[in-house]
């Protein structure tokens, strides 16, 4: 997407053609900086300390991570250390494990000399894919917002996302931004509500910085602020990511999301979630019931980080000392309450059967 | 209640015998600052810059600046004067108007001699029957609150909140947390669920500093919790306050209230709102469609406010700069999504016919 004017992904090939650079999301909003990667150490610190975040760009900076480590020495015990080294960084992302089992299988079978360049090629082909998928979502997703466009004669639609589900966290597009982007290129007058998402504000600090600089109007609000924004008739639509989709259309995705969710179904607002293919986790029947929830640091919660008048940085406590907080980063969406699933393959119903008729190669499992 | 043990009001006489004392709640949670108020003005300056906040905290506060004026200056332009600065420093808070007229309608018809020490009389009166107010709406809750102690064998029940409906909004016990006050005075187990409600963060601020103050177990939450919360059976009962309560039974209240309410109303928990007679606003037949929704400054959204690990305190800016932002600080929760009304007079349905039954002279307006 744009940064005044100018395209850019979130991870690239620098021009010294082996270098990697990504935009250093820890910076964000407050600096724009672009860091350069030149090792798999590198790569795998972006990744740990969350340079870079979202499943399909963890995924990538992985598969570059492998190419830099090959590029140094591209012994057996190197790629496995490499491989190993990675794989810790976030071990509960699946797209980590994803990219990396695909480099493994790629590059162990090939002679010590061939991996670097293969490597290269392999991370930038998953680039490309997930660009591709997202694009492809962005494509249908835009069919749902011309229709809404056109049944309100042109004026200005509204929409509401919540967390950063932008192309910050693929490697360009993003899942539930890429309609909005294409309506927007289009022509289509939209503006979007960005809920704040908190403990970690990537609402605040990420989609409001993306949509600001690929210039999409857009109004920050509080994530205590949708439900009456539904109740006055002033959101069209709501559009989210997800972290995992259960086989029966269940999603899981930042704390927070199954409120809004609640909201549309009694406004009768449409609710729409967004997702690459492999997000679907199709050995998880029940996601309500069998979707484990990740809780993390409660200085999340206790403490909120964010720019001081002097230009620095700093964390500010809001509670009493010694306050205890408890922090559940995500909860899990019923099918029920799902108007649709925005796939790169087109939108289904959030069932097991709406997603069978998408991606029917996983029928088959239906009857283990 | 109580502070390290040792029993507290959020407004008092001083053991001089004339000037006023109140906590200074801008310097919660992370100071206990005790004030006092010795002229009109600085009663005036302590609402205008909410050092007081909550409805019938404001009025107190208004009636012993009056009383403080009338120390001053007994003449009838004192008295004006007085009455008309008061007013202005919150324009929109009914409580202040009321306590207000009251002085007004009680000091004007008596001669300046007699004025100074009839205010003090009233306002010390206007506080006395808040306290009681409230401590009858917490004895009402308390049966809620025993019989799901009971349901549970003594096992210790949850009980979420949102915003600060305490002993600090009120001259003491507060609305919502009444209840909970009595029943961990009476050794009832329980634990509170503080949702952070943003904007202003009045539940991380205040509401958890109330409760850690009292020694009552609590965890602080993000506004996004709540849902998971309900969805996972960690939620027994939902209490929180009200700024107006419509005829038919629909509650205004903090914004993000109405998302807790289909949360709670989604997984059957019980929902109720705590509210002393004087905020049903008796003229107001729909509050979802006739409730005014007041919109206050961006920077409440954009800015947080805390602590420095220097120990000072500071904003932070927590989107990219330029952002905008709405900041609507209320919304209405439809009496359909409430399960019942907490009031001095008892626990009734939340609806016309509900209120009717605890408030029948009320009744006579339906035939206007």
């Amino acid at each position: 997407m744009k940064i005044e004017g100018q395209p850019f992904r979130s991870i690239w090939l620098a021009e010294d053609g082996w270098s990697v650079e990504i935009i250093d999301q820890t910076q964000l909003p407050h600096e724009f900086r672009v860091r350069a990667l030149q090792s798999c150490d590198d790569a795998a610190e972006a990744i740990s300390i969350m340079r870079v975040r979202g499943a399909p760009l963890i995924g990538a900076t992985a598969a570059y991570g492998v190419a830099l480590a090959m590029r140094a020495d591209a012994s057996d015990g190197a790629l496995e250390r490499a491989l190993a080294g990675l794989l810790e960084t976030r071990p509960t992302a699946v797209n980590l494990r994803w990219a990396l089992s695909l480099m493994k299988a790629e590059l162990g079978g090939l002679a010590p000399g061939q991996r670097c360049a293969a490597a290269y090629r392999l991370a930038a082909g998953i680039c490309d894919e997930d660009v591709q998928t997202n694009s492809r979502i962005g494509e249908h997703g835009l069919h749902l917002l011309r229709e809404l466009s056109q049944a309100r004669q042109g004026e200005q639609i509204h929409i509401l996302t919540h967390c950063n589900a932008g192309w910050l966290a693929t490697v360009d597009w993003g899942t539930a931004l890429a309609p909005i982007y294409r309506a927007h290129d289009e022509g289509i007058a939209l503006h979007v509500w960005v809920d704040e998402t908190r403990p970690r504000n990537q609402g605040a600090a990420l989609t409001a910085w993306e949509l600001a600089a690929h210039g999409i109007p857009h109004d920050l609000i509080v994530d205590n602020a949708g439900g009456h924004l539904m109740q006055k008739g002033l959101v069209d639509i709501c559009i989210t990511g997800t972290d995992r989709t259960a086989r029966n259309g269940d999603v899981c995705n930042k704390i927070g999301t199954y409120l809004k969710a609640l909201a549309a179904a009694d406004n009768e607002v449409p609710f729409y979630v967004a997702l690459p293919g492999p997000t679907i986790d199709w050995e998880m029947s029940d996601g309500v019931a069998g979707i484990p929830i990740e809780e993390r640091e409660e200085c999340e919660v206790t403490e909120v980080h964010g720019l001081l008048q002097s230009g620095e940085t700093a964390s500010v406590r809001i509670t009493p000392e010694g306050v205890s907080a408890r922090n559940f980063a995500f909860d899990v969406t019923p099918a029920r309450l799902v108007t649709g699933l925005i796939t790169e393959r087109g939108i289904c119903k959030a069932s097991e059967q709406g997603l069978l008729s998408l991606y029917p190669e996983q029928g088959e499992n239906s009857d283990d």
